[in-house]
């Protein structure tokens, strides 16, 4: 009956699907008990996603014959954290579920990523099924396998490779999502069509203003996004490689959000990322590797939906170059005075660059600091 | 020079080798180095091991030019917690290091298992080399790749499977190894006898003098320890099946060690196996499975080692049957009053029993319980 969009993720024995459509949460325990039968599961979620969804989803899993305990956590990036970790593992545990049974993340990417990352480790790997509700999450965290929680030293520094054995995105549930994260999420979907995907980023330019509006084309834009994530992750599932790619605008992106020491009212991770991509092209035409007007193109694009797109949009100001240097260093491995970025020689020409110096770094962002 | 005896873990891409003789702390920088050029490390250890041997096996590093930072945690099976883990996980992070690095375990079980999770979580898995310091580890526990920590809700219940680059056994490091610790380590020697190995458990019987002064039959006893374990290991990596052999003795050994809240001055892990083993056997005689002669050959070699063979042996008393069923029920997966359980058709004939009845096995508990 249902016209959901369906993107498979080739990982041989780890292959599984992603539904995209309206309508998912209700129809929850048909899908999932159809794959994994005899299960049962606990959902873990946050309070505002549970406020206005998870009395559905409970229904849905119902209808499906699931039994469900559920596990709630404040919204919010420090949810990633070593104590929520144990709480979700806890609460696991309380539940007695075997390893054949499911953990179920139902939010953002916040909770993907932690209840993944508990999925993984209880029982050495239990099920785990994404309910991803936010755009972001639903266009990138939730597919692929990267799980995990933050460290004071740095941001998903600790977690597993762990997959999910189903993806449910219900587009519908991204009506309650408060514009600004949605807008976030863009930046993702933007992403991809800078990656390497040109004719996806004009068709963006073209119809960005019906992927907000939703129906159809907001449909479309997660099932191409979804797409090119599986691409990636299919090719190289451990991120020993092409998978690198996808942290374009994520070094400069990372940096600015532990500069704001991860504070959402300043900054949410999409609109480092947005801001991290603007200077990541600028940067590439700083190198003479890409031409100033594909930077400004991709400016213009950013502005145009309403991103933050320079480190002057942060409110609150940041610390100095230097300062935002050293939290690029410790994101990354600095070898010999040199950092690996994504760069780019133009829109959907991105390319892995090692032995980017950092006195280069260093003195683009002397440049390009509002302070 | 050396005449290490070598196994090889035939794991495909992710085979590695184990290093059994004596000196192998003074030679690890060479050994490390020859299989992952170029890496820093960071040593983990209790503080009994590193009061012993920690200078040595600095000095070795440094000869094989590996620059090592050290994270030094309590002795004892209460480290394998979730703060001990964070402890690890940031020591790691704050020395640095990079995926390539490694993490190196040096110590007994507790610490392989705690090491080789953090190494498994910290950036998404990073090298980790085994070097086991206690008879147990160097047998059991540092080779598989099973890493983890304990739960309030049972032992073991969180963790992940992350294979080690390299396995390092000292033999001569055992030799300021406590008395009582050797011999637990001797209980998951003897039951790769009784798994299915039927000669080497006769051997035992006849060399295990031998084994405990040292010397050449120690090693050999090791050796084939680790070779029937890489066996099982390389045929069902992730415990999917067969795998489940290994834990022969250690339903009931668990529930022992749960009953005295994981109290190591009343009953540490291997002891608790050696009953599990004895109670094993004999359930399987009461079940008509086995010979009772069996039985009382495993009760008679524990006895003659100076291992527990029986509940009364636990010092201090143990909860009722009822309270020791709660604590198997509680490890295992109870599917419609059944239990599955390690049990055996005589020496060295073991085998995976589902659907052993809930209520035999609370008949025989309460028939063998001392109180
Ligand atoms: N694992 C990966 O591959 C990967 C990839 C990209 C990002 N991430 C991670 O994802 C996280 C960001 O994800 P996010 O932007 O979804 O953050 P989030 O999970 O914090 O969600 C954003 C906000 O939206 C709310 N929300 C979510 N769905 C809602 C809905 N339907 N209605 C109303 N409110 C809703 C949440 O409660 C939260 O307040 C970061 O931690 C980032 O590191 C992971
Ligand atoms: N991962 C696996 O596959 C696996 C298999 C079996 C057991 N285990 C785990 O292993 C643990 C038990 O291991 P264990 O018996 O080695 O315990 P342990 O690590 O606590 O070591 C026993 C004691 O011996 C001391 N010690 C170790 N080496 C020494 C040396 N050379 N000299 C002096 N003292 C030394 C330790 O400090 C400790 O006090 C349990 O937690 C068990 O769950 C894991
Ligand atoms: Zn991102
Ligand atoms: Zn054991």
């Amino acid at each position: 009956m249902s016209e959901d969009v369906r993107v498979e993720v080739g990982l041989g024995e780890r292959a599984y699907d992603i539904l995209i459509g309206p309508g998912l949460v209700a129809r929850a325990g048909a899908e999932i008990g159809r794959r994994l039968p005899g299960i049962r599961a606990a959902i873990v979620t946050d309070e505002n996603v549970a406020q206005r969804h998870l009395e559905m989803l409970k229904t849905g899993l119902d209808r499906g014959g699931i039994a469900s305990s559920t596990i709630v956590l404040p919204a919010g990036e420090k949810t990633k954290s070593f104590a929520a970790l144990q709480e979700v593992v806890d609460g696991v545990l309380a539940a007695r579920l075997e390893r054949g049974d499911a953990v179920i993340a139902f939010g953002g990417g916040v909770i993907g990523d932690l209840a993944g990352f508990a999925a993984g480790i209880v029982r050495r790997g239990m099920n785990f099924v994404q309910m991803p509700t936010s755009l972001l999450a639903q266009v990138d965290s939730s597919v692929g396998g990267k799980t995990g929680i933050n460290s004071a030293r740095g941001k998903n520094l600790i977690g597993v490779f762990h997959q999910p054995k189903l993806v449910l995105a219900d587009t519908a549930v991204l009506d309650t999502l408060p514009i600004r994260e949605f807008r976030a999420g863009y930046a993702e979907v933007a992403k991809y069509g800078l990656i390497d995907r040109p004719d996806f980023f004009a068709w963006l330019e073209a119809n960005w203003q019906e992927v907000f509006a939703g129906g159809p084309a907001r449909i479309e834009a997660i099932a191409q996004s979804c797409r090119a994530k599986a691409d990636v992750v299919a090719r190289d599932e451990f991120e020993t490689g092409d998978r690198a790619l996808l942290n374009l605008g994520h070094t400069f992106g990372h940096a600015l959000e532990a500069a704001v020491a991860y504070d959402g009212a300043r900054l949410v991770h999409g609109e480092g990322v947005a801001i991290g991509m603007a200077l990541a092209h600028r940067f590439s035409a700083r190198m003479n590797l890409a031409s100033p007007d594909d930077a400004a193109r991709v400016e213009a694009h950013l502005k145009a939906v309403g991103l933050p797109w320079r480190m002057a949009d942060v409110p609150g100001g940041l610390p100095d170059a230097d300062a935002l240097l050293s939290f690029i260093a410790q994101d990354k491995k600095v070898s010999r005075g040199a950092l690996t970025f994504i760069l780019t020689r133009g829109i959907g020409q991105s390319f892995i660059a090692r032995d980017v110096p950092v006195s280069e770094v260093l003195a683009f962002l002397k440049e390009n600091h509002p302070g």
